[in-house]
């Protein structure tokens, strides 16, 4: 099996051979940054963003003029004007025509599907709802392998919103790609992982825990993967204040961590880990953010052009 | 003659040779859409768009960049910050001086002939008004030709807005410099075709015939060209719905059509072509949009570098 | 001394030297403008404006994409999603991971200086608050330059705001490095030079002085810099109206000036050159204008590749 012409719109389209695959271009890609310039000169990648995200939205750009590739963007503002009338299906029909690659961000779960259906140019799904963010679970997943060269065997903490965060719901998937020793998800009562994630880890037979406390736990983790809890998730903002203050990482929390231990973040990150923690050496998140152009590079490659180029 | 360093702005500006010629630059490049790659590295084009319009931009972009070319952009909503007090002159100097091909959409008509009189690089014209809008004409009438091998001779149906629709307004100029065989205008009574366009059509020989309803025209015409009616041109909200119900092509209206005959629309389309006929082998509209690209490359090129380079 | 990999936050950042080097190297790629163009490939450039500034950002990118390098943007609108929450450190660091170099705009004072501090990307200042834009007194000391040969023993005057406008605060900076024979401040009383700006020319031993009518002087200058007079910086809009009238310059102003006398601007220009300006021998604010992008060009190249290239 191989990427070449594929979509990408979850992690599971991915088999762990395809992830090997992709790291290992990664790592390719990263020996000479410079290396793949020319690679894909002459193609036209979209950026089809129906929600904003500038971080996203400026990783996949960068990626692709890394590559020697064209970039051509609409942004939410005008994505509302298109879409005064037109359906999207027809929108996505008008971007077939004038790409070679088509990555898409909706509000709508499902979305950058449908557009997979429509398009004979490959969708990458860059975030739909609350349902996936694939690349952005590469990226999470290549930190890892990275720091410690596996994921089998690690304990992996997930901490803060489980249940509307798309990142965590795409990188609990991910995970159950491979063989973790146990997954610990930290979060406040209300915002636990839904009951489809639950099922697939069973499904998958990987062992996990449910905390709402971090400190019980967090001297086990080799990994702390922190998400956001955001305000309009709750109807009582004492109660936002409350926990908020509780889902925090401070240099307190991390007396009794492993030597080895990281902290990773999709950011943006905003008071969630406190600013001090950014001197220690279990910061993690920025490498992780820097390690998201290589990443989408690889992948563009692999899509566009298969791995015999490499 | 030669269409090397000039501007754009109406199909007028083109004789039937330059037309000629554009359609076998297109066909070249439609042959091997990689092969134009690098011929306008080094070029710069500037999208001036003084009013929104994303479809059209994109496909500009998209056009230039797989040339090998480099677009610089800038959106209605910035513009209305240029605006600010700096007159329409000093910003087409002002693009002069950073490009080399401007392309200026406006919604005042006339815009793009006065920014091609102050600019030294060439201007090409992307909509003004509800005046021209001569690169879709090119797109328009290279998607006749790819299916008839011509456009003399042929019945031509034009159906919906004609007062308003620049396409329409720019598309007639266009049919009158070949020879068709009858254009069918097919309006409501308040949305016939401006007299400016009755003393072209006259002048130049053209017959014509005006009806309100197309079924009875229908099965005469090789091409139904459909054009939106917008709410926006009725002061009657109930006119607007009656005139909007039966301004609709439909499976039911297909039944007596010539076996060779095509639909076009240059889109977007809201509810004036049934989703339903774009099953049917009449549904030629993606089919013009995908040509946008190449029609856009084979001008910028001819405008850029002359025909001696390909 | 080099500008490899540096920054340019302040036009006090360069040597004389340096200036001389940049204007070189700006004079090598006029002579060739398609000469350079790749140079700078599989570079990215980022254009992070935190404040709207079509004009600046549209000259950077066709600088960079001259040169054969790629461009990543976001505007003013994204950059207040951006900011939803997440610090300018943090982004500055996210842009740093995408890009090889950085131009920042933002309507603080420091703001480029703190993302030089944080990024190891070099960063380049594109105007903060009412404090510096080093690469617009670059264009503007290289058109004197190439008008007169030097800078050195001329009379420049500039007349406007002074007080908030950066243009003429970094400007004035400029001039300080060289050694003009008198600099005349001409504005109203209430927009006169700050404090230490008038310590500056003093620290230098650059002579000046302070004028309220321009006629009283013009007949001296070799060059007559003109600033805009902003409505929002007068409480009492009689004070305003009066102030504007007086601060215009128009074809009855210039009957006694020199031969070799030039008239400048940043641009944009809103009423205070009369139009009929335009067509005299004095208007050189066009070619000011123009001479933004091969500056920049240079710019880029010296700071991203070092002078060896060239």
């Amino acid at each position: 099996m191989t990427l070449y012409k594929k979509d990408l719109i979850s992690i599971n389209d991915l088999s762990r051979d395809d992830i090997k695959k992709i790291f290992e271009v990664t790592d390719l890609l990263r020996e000479n940054i410079r290396k793949g310039r020319n690679l894909l000169k002459g193609f036209v990648l979209t950026n089809a963003f129906f929600e904003p995200s500038t971080r996203t939205r400026l990783s996949f750009e960068s990626a692709m003029l890394r590559l020697g590739g064209s970039v051509i963007s609409f942004s939410s503002v005008e994505a509302i004007s298109i879409a005064k009338g037109e359906s999207f299906v027809d929108t996505i029909r008008m971007l077939d025509a004038y790409s070679d690659i088509i990555v898409v961000r909706h509000k709508y779960e499902g979305a950058a599907k449908l557009a997979a259906e429509i398009s004979e140019a490959p969708v990458i799904n860059a975030g739909d709802g609350r349902n996936q963010h694939p690349t952005q679970t590469l990226v999470d997943l290549y930190t890892i392998v990275k720091k410690f060269g596996k994921i089998d065997g690690l304990n992996i903490g997930l901490f803060g919103d489980l249940k509307y965060a798309r990142t965590a719901n795409s990188l609990l998937q991910g995970l159950a790609i491979f063989n973790p020793s146990k997954i610990f998800l930290i979060s406040p009562p209300t915002l636990k992982i839904r009951k489809e994630i639950r099922d697939l880890l069973n499904l998958k037979g990987i062992k996990f825990e449910e905390h709402d406390d971090v400190s019980e736990v967090i001297s086990e983790l080799d990994v702390l993967y922190v998400l956001r809890i955001q305000r309009e998730r709750f109807s009582d903002p004492l109660e936002y204040e409350k926990v908020k203050g509780s889902y925090r990482v401070t240099l307190d929390l991390l007396k009794d961590v492993k030597d080895d231990f990281i902290i990773m973040h999709p950011l943006p990150r905003v008071d969630e880990i406190d600013y001090k923690v950014d001197g220690t050496k279990y910061a993690y998140y920025f490498k992780q953010a820097k390690y998201g152009i290589p990443i989408r590079m690889a992948l563009l490659t692999l899509i566009l052009l298969g791995e015999e180029v490499l």
